[in-house]
């Protein structure tokens, strides 16, 4: 059958803050082949996202994302990657391309899997999925006493794990963020596994992030996550030697297969962190998910949107037992809950299951999303070449 | 004095053929700091570049690009890398912003040029800047027949070098190749220096690229541009050790500096193709070009639009001596000369001058682009918040 269309939502919150908290807009993606039906999430600004999808050709190696995805065949799990290759192709010169071919990756898995009546995981070659142990994904509390809160109250959910990032840690003094630490362990307790999200904050200061490494280890955190941005292997790299128990995680912001295996490869990761709605999709980060566990790295997903993404997220390590820490944010904004009918939570161990239902097995809600939807227009030489299409 | 306003121009040919030129479009970039104005030019899809500048926040850490810049401080070269930084920070999840932020770094260091009467080379910390060798920068003919007479009206022009690149290279059979190779020699003559570019066509086939080298070898081609695409660090680093006298040449796909310090570090290159309007304007390329060289590796630019971006790409390494080549394109469109009242031709020994005059030395003709000017207008929510602004 042939793709007929790829549609773009953009949602967003009424009023988006200036907080680390990803889940304040979301680009939902619709792709409609015959009477097939796939739902997908780019997670990044969803106007720029758009624009690569419908701009005019600049040259041969720069074309939007549309014209090589609309009108292909999808049959089968090779015409996904023989898609993502052709977008990678045609839009070579076109940044934004792996971000907006993430969400289409993502829909044509869900799409393909509702029709052959096989979950994701399963179509990508798994022949069981495992348990997660999902960690409660959070921003530090502007100081130490709200972090605590945080932490106490993560607990008393029955996590786990939890991951505290952003907010105030890494700008202020040692001490602060030393507080900052303390509260967090004594809230989650001695066994909780306590995760550390610097939020690339020291950028390529080496120095910086030494200077938490014995605090780090003192509060037994299980990762130090993104001291440094995605490329800087180096530092990434001398930082892990002296970091003992506490491993180095990083990778979210890698957007295709070579970036990733880069951070594998060079940076003395022990936990690489893939978003699926970034790298180019469910396909891609199954490729990094093989390439991690044959060398030794565990793979963990990055996601900080919806449900949607979340399942989307976890497909390509479903059947890696032994890779079982997965995030899970907790802290979503009410559009994020509302953009789907059926929810991923944990179960009463605490554990999070993988759907076992056909492509992502999540259902978008569409009366839910309607409120949220941002009505966006795109005209180019006096043609509307955009316009927000109909959720029905 | 403070940065009052970042105006994006998508300019563009009436007509945008399939075909691997990039000199088809440009997103010219004018930036107003009091009564000081600068010009830039990012190299990427107009369309996305401009939604990139103006979108919505989407949290802290995925701003629009013009939230870091209008308002911000420009007295000096330090201001220019601290609003880099910025936009790298603020714009952390937003892929395109680093072609953004090119063309608006490009227009700081030719306001800022401008303003203290300096060539940008020497607020770059250049003593003195030297001749270039500017080869001339093709398309492969769609047969042999067609490069045979391309490459002779190239020497005949007084070229010393010549890249042939794109086209049919590398798509067709292994002896189809080998008649475009050894008509490109004939034509440029035994002495000329001839380039080749693959364009990326065998992306990560290491074999198909090694099943090219022994041609490559016999027409003495001095380097091979992009068998790969960038991130192949293992396939470059492994045809690089048969090459021989070949070459590996790669890194215009790089959009910041860690991405062109991988390749220094790890794909075996001996020159490294940087695009100024691509990896964060001339700041960042500066900081490749230093690096490049206390690596032993060559630093070239890779221009393929109008001379304003020429000059900006010559202005980063304008003062190493030893790096002589530089890409210098030949076939550009009507649009691409248009664009501006003075060139920059190679002089009567074929050889190349940097320009020296205050900023960029390459003055904007509006007039001459008001053509090709394309209407763009964005609206969301039912507002408008990008409207292509007048040149006047």
């Amino acid at each position: 059958m042939k793709i007929d269309s790829v549609d773009f939502y953009y949602l967003s919150m009424p009023e988006v803050l200036d907080i680390g908290d990803g889940s304040q807009d979301a680009l939902l993606v619709r792709i409609q082949a015959g009477d097939c039906v796939g739902w997908g999430e780019c997670e990044a600004a969803p106007l720029v996202s758009i624009a690569s999808l419908i701009c005019p050709m600049s040259h041969s190696a720069c074309k939007p994302v549309v014209a090589s995805v609309v009108g292909q065949e999808i049959n089968d799990v090779h015409d996904i990657r023989r898609i993502g290759n052709l977008v990678r192709a045609n839009s070579l010169d076109l940044l934004q391309a792996d971000h907006t071919l993430s969400g289409i990756d993502i829909a044509l898995w869900d799409l393909l899997g509702r029709r052959l009546n096989e979950p994701t995981w399963k179509l990508l070659g798994y022949q069981s999925c495992f348990l997660k142990t999902p960690y409660a994904s959070v921003l530090f509390g502007q100081d130490a006493a709200e972090t605590l809160v945080k932490a106490k109250s993560i607990a008393a959910q029955g996590f786990r794990a939890a991951k505290f990032g952003w907010g105030p840690f890494g700008l202020s003094t040692i001490e602060a963020d030393l507080d900052q630490l303390v509260a967090a362990r004594e809230g989650l307790g001695e066994d909780g596994i306590l995760l550390i999200d610097a939020g690339t904050v020291w950028n390529t200061d080496l120095e910086a992030a030494r200077a938490r490494l014995k605090m780090l280890k003192e509060v037994k955190a299980t990762w130090l996550e993104e001291p440094f941005v995605s490329g800087a292997l180096s530092q990434y790299h001398a930082l892990s030697r002296e970091s003992g128990d506490v491993g180095m995680a990083g990778g979210e912001g890698c957007h295709n297969f070579h970036m990733a295996k880069h951070m594998v490869d060079y940076a003395g990761l022990k936990y690489v962190q893939i978003d699926a709605g970034r790298i180019g999709g469910i396909t891609i980060a199954k490729d990094v998910a093989d390439y991690a566990a044959a060398k030794g790295v565990t793979y963990v997903n990055h996601t900080f949107t919806s449900n949607l993404a979340l399942s989307a997220s976890l497909q390509p390590f479903a059947g890696l037992e032994s890779h079982t820490i997965c995030e899970f944010p907790t802290e979503l904004k009410s559009l994020a809950r509302a953009m789907t009918k059926n929810h991923i939570v944990p179960d009463k161990n605490g554990l999070l299951h993988v759907p076992d239902a056909p492509g992502l097995g999540i259902d978008p809600d569409l009366e839910g999303i309607a409120p949220y939807l941002v009505d966006v227009e795109i005209s180019v030489r006096g043609k509307t070449i955009y316009r927000t299409p109909s959720l029905r």
